[in-house]
């Protein structure tokens, strides 16, 4: 006879039907040990991933996104969803990932370069990351492409001690500056910082220009956000909500500059430079981004999950140089000197 | 009164006048030092530049390359000749450098990477470094992309003794695989390797598929051709005359296969594979590419003459995946498996 209350793991299973698939972590393991992080944040990114999903697809006019999930031989695995080709999205990737194992020693050395130590057991160091990365591609040259990323990592040291920390951001990418829209974008991501610490959005917002920077073009690749890597402090549980704070707020975030924009008329002028903007895109993804440079050299990665960052289409033209006063010319100096757009 | 017999100078003066324009180097200093190879070797990279462009502005309907003359604030400069959206070329870029001064530590590094020792004063070395090279994207999916470069190096050690060497290929990139292009082109260039060495083509074709190889994808870029670095020996006019047969090579690789194909009738799914193909294109060249990767992280390199090898446009799509026995599953197969095209 069925109980008439339900228990916990009818509330686990209540909460995995919203998502796009199954986690990629087995229930039976995920209620053996709820109150643990990897749990708590493998739900948080699924959630992100179908509630993602969920409203580019009904923006889209019912597109489905194909979902592919896929496992690694090394351990755990992932789930892709991906659009592509829609009416208003030429590629909406997100991609969750849950993997575990001994961590590679191309990846040991790119933490050590960034200040971590690890006390190792015969040079091995058991791993588990997870995290949920997205990139829109929108058709409509006055919509903006955007990113975003959260992530979780922790390592278990040869005393058996665990460190742990969290990574992430979220930034914009427009064709085209569009004051308000930048202006709305940097405040949501703010009052999602500034429920957590008064510092962060400041701190955050200057990470993100300094990393989102093509180094060789002297410009960044889009209009920032927020960005962050190695968080540690105060508190595994202080830094979840603050985490699940920022990737709640990517709906409120983007999903309005989408429905502004994406009947705005365009020219052909306008597609053109917005080709050329995804060159830069892809410049910045394959000779800069460490997620990308990551997953493309870690054997046994999944490139089509890893490559979806990609846009359809991408241009390169030899000399191209907009005119002066040019609409063109005036996001090219924002990419140039970053701006404070909220205070 | 003038002579009625040309001096060497005349000489000189009539041989660069068939130039897209002067060369780097002052004509005075040329000829200060007619022996040297550096001389030699700047004529042979101005002639080639100036021999393939007008081979392909005359194919090209008498389309007209840009010809653009820099110079590099540390010593140096070069001249980028680039056709753009052409008749029969979507890009063709052919350009020079002559560049000289202090080797820069990342060089450094990485030239030792590869075995070089150098005995330094104060830890600078003077260098000279010169090439040419080329990458050309056709329009017609049927004719091949193609890329070249011919390449002498120079470094003073501290007690003056002076290390110098020679790198250079040329590697053939079809949408389709056609094998009596395939034979053509490798012919050509086993033929003037053979009039140096008989043991050059095996080797040189073996370090080119080794090198072109996009190793997330477990492909290469193209068919290969030849790949060589690093050459000092038996002397240096040795082999400045192989480099130099090879640089004369390229138009008989090259152009017949231009000319044969370029009123190909095609689909706009043959364009679409060829679109994609241009994506992988990209990878190579920003994730692999050396000699990319090399200027965009020199401080005071020419971007634009660097990103000239890029495709004026590439695409990328998620999971795409030629069907069993298509004309795009066969080059699939020759990109994992090089064949041996003459023997």
């Amino acid at each position: 006879v069925a109980s008439s209350v339900p228990d916990k793991a009818d509330d686990l299973a209540l909460r995995c039907s919203s998502f796009m698939t199954q986690p990629v972590t087995a229930l039976s393991e995920l209620r053996a040990r709820p109150g643990d992080m990897k749990t708590q944040m493998e739900l948080l990114i699924m959630e992100t991933q179908s509630q993602v999903c969920q409203a580019l697809a009904q923006l889209d006019r019912g597109a489905t996104f194909a979902v592919d999930r896929w496992e690694r031989k090394e351990g755990g695995g992932g789930i892709s969803c991906v659009l592509q080709d829609g009416h208003i999205f030429e590629k909406a990737g997100v991609s969750v990932s849950v993997v575990h194992g001994v961590l590679s020693e191309e990846a040991e050395k790119q933490m050590r370069s960034r200040g971590k130590k690890f006390k190792t057991k015969n040079g091995q160091l058991p791993f588990c990351a997870m995290g949920v990365s997205s990139v829109i591609h929108p058709k409509n040259p006055h919509v903006p492409t955007i990113h975003f990323n959260y992530r979780y990592f922790e390592i278990e040291e040869a005393d058996g001690t665990r460190q742990w920390w969290f990574g992430g951001g979220c930034d914009l990418t427009p064709t085209y500056l569009n004051k308000e829209d930048a202006v709305h974008f940097h405040q949501t991501l703010k009052d999602a910082c500034d429920q957590h610490d008064p510092g962060f959005y400041p701190k955050f917002k200057k990470w993100c220009d300094d990393y989102f920077f093509i180094k060789h073009r002297g410009e960044r690749r889009g209009i920032g956000g927020i960005f962050f890597d190695d968080l540690d402090s105060p508190s595994k549980e202080d830094i979840f909500r603050f985490v699940q704070s920022c990737a709640r707020a990517f709906i409120p975030s983007y999903i309005p500059l989408v429905k502004k924009h994406c009947n705005d008329p365009f020219t052909p002028q306008e597609k053109h430079w917005q080709q050329l903007r995804r060159g830069r895109y892809v410049e910045f993804n394959l000779l800069y981004d460490r997620g990308t440079k990551f997953g493309l050299f870690t054997p046994g990665s999944r490139i089509e999950s890893i490559l979806m960052s990609m846009p359809l289409t991408a241009r390169w033209e030899y000399m191209h140089a907009p005119s002066e006063n040019s609409r063109e010319a005036e996001i090219l100096e924002v990419l140039s000197h970053p701006k404070d757009w909220v205070h």
